[in-house]
């Protein structure tokens, strides 16, 4: 199944490390779409990992993690407009 | 029908001025729950008019629009996890 992953981190002294961990979680587990928006393609068990591994990655009371069930036929639920954003993986910087 | 509708806004000269301008859109027909995440709640014919709007309002270039259609029942696809996030509507920024 799609699950959506949105997260906000905030910019706070470990806030840029909590950043990277939670793209690096996300990255095991799908394809970024956005700077903070990954698209993860995963069976159950694999699903509650992902949220173990990012809740554990978060600080509970200022960052944020939103997930959206999109089920099995999620491809004709999206709809994307605009550039394709280039991320380089390294520094997580987005590259135009 | 509930669409979500998460942007990327690249952070050149105009930058800012676009990104403030497709959040106003989307307080129009949604609420925030993350920073450049919108759930909107909208018919056909509003859905058609927050899109033209949007995609008047960024760079084709280098921004980015992701609408993910999550239909009706779409309150069991949802989870959050985290700091509510308060945002400062009036300056864009993240109050914590």
């Amino acid at each position: 199944m799609k699950v959506l992953v949105c997260y906000d981190v905030a910019r706070d002294d470990n806030g840029a490390r909590r950043l990277r961990k939670v793209a690096r979680i996300c990255e095991d587990y799908g394809i970024r779409v956005q700077y903070s928006v990954f698209e993860c393609l995963v069976d159950p068990a694999q699903l509650l990992m992902l949220k173990r591994s990012l809740e554990q990655a978060i600080n509970m009371k200022v960052d944020s993690l939103r997930y959206y069930h999109l089920g099995k036929n999620w491809k004709n639920k999206v709809e994307h407009v605009g550039a394709k954003v280039a991320i380089d993986m390294e520094n997580d910087l987005l590259l135009f």
